[in-house]
C-alpha cells in the first residue's frame, strides 16, 4: 500500500473549473482503477487557491498504472489553464497505524 | 467534515519508540473518539523521520474534543522525548470530492 500527498495551486480566478476538474478527476478513477483505494480532493481553509489530494494504492503498480490513464493524460493537458504548474509537489508516504470508519468515505 | 494533515519530525535515534506512540494513538482515537472518522499515521518515504497524519473529523466539534482527550494530553507529555517540538505544521483542509474503497481502512 502506497499514500501519495499531491499538493498544487489554482490560478486566481479559475478556482470554480479548477476545483471542477479535481471531481471529475476523482470519478474517473472510482469508475476506472480498482488499485485505487482512496482518492480525497481537498481545498486548503488556510489558501483559498491550494489543493491537496490524498491518495491510497494497493501497491506501486497501480499507482504507475494511475500515471497512465486517459484521465490522467486530460487532466495534464489542462492543467496548465488551471493550476499553476510551477508549485507542484507530490510526497509517498507508508502507512504505519490508524483507521477509518465506513462514514468517512 | 473537516480534514487535518499535521506534520512533525521525529527524534533521530527514537524512531521505533516514537512509530509505536503514533499507533497507540490511533488506537485510542479509534476506541474513545466517535466523531473521528479517519485517523492515518504515515512515515515519509523520502525522509525517514518525517511523519504525517491525515484525520478526519465529522465537524469542528469532534475536532475540538480530540484536543481535550487524555490520550492527547498523554502524547503531549511524552512528545518533546520522541519528537522534535519546533517542527509541527498542522492545516486544515475542506473535502471537495473523491472516494475511499472499504479495502482502504
Amino acid at each position: 500500500m502506497i499514500t501519495i500527498i499531491a499538493r498544487f495551486k489554482m490560478q486566481a480566478g479559475k478556482e470554480e473549473e479548477a476545483l471542477q476538474s479535481t471531481r471529475k478527476m476523482a470519478e474517473a478513477v472510482q469508475a476506472n482503477e480498482p488499485g485505487a483505494l482512496a482518492y480525497f480532493a481537498h481545498r486548503s481553509q488556510e489558501d483559498p487557491l491550494e489543493i491537496m489530494f490524498f491518495e491510497v494504492y494497493a501497491g506501486d503498480d497501480a499507482f504507475q498504472a494511475h500515471a497512465q490513464t486517459p484521465h490522467m493524460a486530460e487532466m495534464r493537458s489542462a492543467f496548465p489553464q488551471l493550476f499553476d504548474v510551477s508549485q507542484v509537489k507530490v510526497e509517498r508516504w507508508e502507512r504505519v497505524g490508524g483507521f477509518a470508519r465506513p462514514e468517512a468515505g
